[in-house]
């Protein structure tokens, strides 16, 4: 950083590479740019099974930091899960979450406990210390939480973990979207223990039936997989009792519980496969993953819309999303130089929308470069001039990350 | 805001004044000072029950939000329990929690979606949009959350809400403090539904026989209050019977699981009548309760530590607190000056230890003038630097509550 400040060099901070925004690409500027890559900066420091947390260095992956926790028989894990070798500095820049985030929350919850941070002035602070709550003053953990390595870079945090629980895997269909959207926001208020609630539409369901890795047979309809938690088996069963009657009064049709740990794992797969089935659906093509999160009453508007889009464009695709918070991702895929402006469309028409329904142009992926355009839209003038005014209190010479996030940034500043 | 600017004179926002550290006491300042009075911007104003949320003004109470709900027939609260009077704008300020904060986070975690706030420039923004996720850069709500009406002046904020659930109470009684700890980090290990789990310490429980309002006869014992909450009642039992294992097995005894919800309110109000029973028990008396809050491993030493000095003191007071959290407040009795300045040192004895053990001197209750002097010794110099200067870039003129949380902060400047 001190180099960084002395040579009016900007910095970009690099680690997992799974972001999906352009957040860690380099910096066009005369002086050049530094690359830093903290992905070997990946040690576990400190285990405190006692406090339910864990300190350790920003290039560590959330899916390696898991399954140390398990190899060392410590019943314990780090709940948010976006791809599975982003790692928690990125994730902590991101402010990320995923699948379980209807459980858990987001990484602007508190699952990030402290941060130790560079600052562009060179300096070294600890945002706050290891207690799991703290009411000294407004958090700057938070500062640098979603600031996409904005704002200073993270050398070591603190994270929460939380206990593992058993858990189990069930599939339902519905007639739409309207339905199943419906269906768990009724479940979610039974109180019964759910991790995940996922979406996949008809057009994805018919996806994985034909280009699966291993294929299927599932009903081409529009799906919910729910991922149940509980204290012991008796539990997770009576969850699906519950949830099972209530998606049937919503016309849910087809439920399935996983009869064992096998078989929700194969069920679970069929989600994860999703993504690749899509590849293979159109030889040669590349993916556009987007996100967008509106107020869950609204999701159903959105999804429907996007679908009819979607389908009178021309290009293949289809959504997905964590239904239960109001998120989803629309996959489209690509070949041509054509294809993508057709899909460079139909995203900003996704992100209009979104942000009509008072909803985000991004529930997890976060800003980069691909959305920085649609930040003032989202939050407003005001807000956003707040958020260029913290950066220039922090970052005066612009040094980190410049040109991502922010709108009309100005690019670092050449040597005086 | 405005005026505020125009005439250099501060600006203290009031509300609930329930605030323990003299958050929202006037300035001392040649200029004189504004206090402006949110109480009766008390209104709901949008409640989305399909969204689980609600937008209201700052002067909301929680309390009153939460009947207003239970009465329109609607299954959701807000669950963030500080004093029943605070309010939504102080409450935000605050970084509140309570008892609920182990099973539902704190103020500094998603419950504040976003909040319309007035900056010291006099510009009116909203931090965020009304979905329950976004990454769109670092989130400008959490600014505000905490900085105790430092930086804006919040005048609307939605909330999140979350399902009500059936709950049951259940006590139980330790031969010590560390004993009951430990019971409760196996117990929050269990995935058992526990919406809150409360200490109080073998002293709080003889003053509650001998002074508290319906009097008692439980054992003077560090005891635990567990508040279960499942989807049934037969979940409720199972949590019951689950807990009941795992704190005998920690040397708890007379586990008493409330066979009705009359009881489980009466065994509830026991840990509320506290603080009552306290004051009763020195007639005349004041109370000074503060807060700290340590990794859950460390509470026990802490908790040791801070008895003996107590009892060493020759003040009367005892220990309670949110021990799932690692958080606990001790109860001061005073009655002259010379006990204010026992109670002092105490004070200051104790946020030192928490400090020590990397706990923070406030879980809740906010720094404001009370616990200002310790924020640099909890956060180091950098950090509370870079509190500064975001301060001092937002409000450049230091019009808001000045000589509040900063440490040796410039108060107001008058008139140019």
């Amino acid at each position: 950083m001190k180099i960084s400040k002395k040579y009016r060099m900007p910095c970009v901070v690099y680690s997992g590479a799974t972001s999906l925004e352009g957040q860690f690409s380099g910096v066009r500027v005369d002086s050049g740019s530094i690359c830093l890559d903290m992905s070997r900066m990946n040690q576990i420091l400190e285990i405190h099974e006692a406090d339910s947390d864990l300190v350790c260095q920003p290039g560590a992956c959330w899916t390696d930091i898991n399954d140390t926790l398990s190899d060392k028989g410590i019943p314990l894990f780090f709940p948010l899960d976006p791809a599975p070798t982003a790692t928690i500095g990125g994730m902590l820049s991101t402010g990320c979450s995923g699948t379980n985030a209807v459980r858990y929350g987001t990484g602007k919850a508190e699952w990030f406990l402290n941060a130790t941070v560079v600052l562009p002035s060179g300096e070294v602070i600890k945002t706050r210390r290891r207690a799991r709550k703290s009411s000294a003053g407004f958090d700057t953990t938070k500062l640098f939480i979603g600031a996409e390595g904005t704002l200073g870079i993270v050398t070591e945090v603190t994270i929460r973990l939380t206990p593992v629980l058993p858990t189990t895997v069930a599939m339902v269909h519905f007639p739409d979207v309207g339905k199943a959207a419906e269906a768990v926001r009724e479940a979610l208020l039974a109180g019964v223990g759910i991790q995940c609630a996922e979406l996949m539409d008809d057009i994805a369901m018919a996806t994985i039936n034909k280009y699966g890795q291993a294929g299927g047979d599932w009903p081409e309809k529009d799906t919910l997989i729910f991922k149940f938690q509980g204290p012991n088996n008796e539990s997770l069963q009576e969850s699906g009792r519950i949830v099972k009657k209530i998606v049937t009064k919503h016309g849910g049709f087809g439920f399935k519980f996983a009869k064992d740990d096998k078989e929700a794992e194969d069920l679970w797969d069929t989600r994860k496969n999703a993504l690749y089935a899509g590849l293979a659906s159109v030889p040669g093509s590349r993916s556009w993953s987007t996100d967008v999160c509106v107020p869950v009453s609204k999701l159903p508007e959105l999804v429907y819309e996007t679908k009819k889009d979607l389908q009178s464009s021309g290009l293949k695709g289809f959504i997905g999303g964590h239904v239960g918070d109001g998120n989803f991702h629309s996959l489209l895929l690509i070949k041509t130089e054509e294809d993508l402006e057709i899909a460079k469309k139909l995203v900003a028409k996704m992100v209009h929308k979104a942000i009509a329904l008072d909803g985000t142009y991004t529930g997890e992926h976060g800003v980069g470069i691909g959305k920085k355009e649609y930040l003032v839209e989202e939050l407003g003038e005001g807000t956003v001039e707040l958020m260029k005014t913290v950066k220039k209190a922090i970052d005066p010479l612009g040094l980190l990350n410049p040109g991502k996030l922010y709108p009309d940034e100005v690019v670092a500043k050449t040597k005086d």
